[in-house]
């Protein structure tokens, strides 16, 4: 779908696409090869800020949990817009999640829904993606979650 | 391989594919792309139950993790499998396992080996797969290990 | 670049490749498809043996991190490398790095900088890689890092 047809959507969700956070260090947020785009590690960022720090199941909320998964989910396609008009948005072919949580939690796969359900919500009828999640004893700048993707675009 | 040959393969290991586990969310078990399969993260769960929880090295000993490892590509097959007779599995690519385990724990690679080991003698002298591993401090409903995969599928 | 061009820029930074350790069981260092060479998790070794073992922020400083996260790409290099003049190292698509570290731990990218530089400074103005790191709690024999990598390769 277009940049525009993207954020009609979102729009239409009450959501609007964050400014996509820059790379912290000399590395690229997103790699293009074929028709595959490498999204780097998203975190919970909105206007330059990290909005969900500590961890998931102690200072923070599974229902925490699940908006921070749904904020890197929004600044992983708002990377994705960021590669301009040459190449549009087809599907989220895969994301990887890393939950900052202490040992007892089990619910992993409640926080990363954050980020399915705003994709599926997205993509209409098309074919979903995979996905993994595994909980780490701590992320950068102390988020609560961190989403890595790999989405498929078409090039115009 | 084809389905059937894949089964003849496993049966001489005396193993049977396990009824594939479906995703924990909106999201899919496998999505195809160009040649290549992606497949969400697997725990070691059969007939719809988890079959090792817990942490290896502490209530797990490193033979449950091999086993669980064993398991979870069981189930990663089982997944290639249900793409249904116009996919027929080729090789296995990538494997990335994630072992629920305490700080001090370092034989990882025993862990993972029941994954490679399985892919090995299915295989036969083909070419091996990659694979990386690390130690996290919790996983999706506690289980021991969980594997991500990306295999090679031919289309018939 | 040819393989020659590649030790020479090395060289060039003062540094040599290691010997590419072999992978510890049944899988491969590397393993091609299409213009893409998926590289194995690389850990901090030199000579056969780990060069930064224990966790980063513990006995570990923040430049051992980054030392042992270089060591990891020069290992990674010298897979590549492994592959013989039928290919050519192109480019980086993408790392993703594990940190063995506390809890408390939120300098990670610090840490991934050592590899990403690296990389950097080999490759010139050519388009960057993509990368994700997170804090874990274990590595394979007590390792301070590890890095699995995706690169991009031309056949001759």
């Amino acid at each position: 779908m277009t940049n525009s047809k993207l954020e009609q959507r979102l729009n239409k969700l009450g959501l609007v696409l964050p400014v996509a956070p820059d790379p912290i260090g000399i590395y690229e947020a997103t790699t293009i090869l074929g028709g595959l785009v490498y999204i780097s590690g998203q975190l919970p960022i909105a206007n330059g800020t990290l909005q969900y720090k500590g961890k998931i199941g102690a200072e923070l909320s599974i229902n925490d949990g699940y908006k921070a998964s749904k904020l890197c989910a929004l600044n992983i396609l708002s990377q994705i817009n960021r590669l301009g008009n040459n190449y549009t948005f087809k599907r989220l072919i895969r994301i990887d999640g890393y939950i900052n949580c202490k040992e007892n939690f089990i619910e992993h796969s409640s926080v990363l829904d954050g980020a399915s359900d705003l994709f599926s919500s997205i993509q209409g009828n098309n074919i979903g993606h995979v996905r993994s999640v595994l909980g780490c004893s701590s992320l950068p700048l102390g988020a609560a979650v961190e989403l890595v993707a790999i989405a498929e675009v078409n090039k115009r």
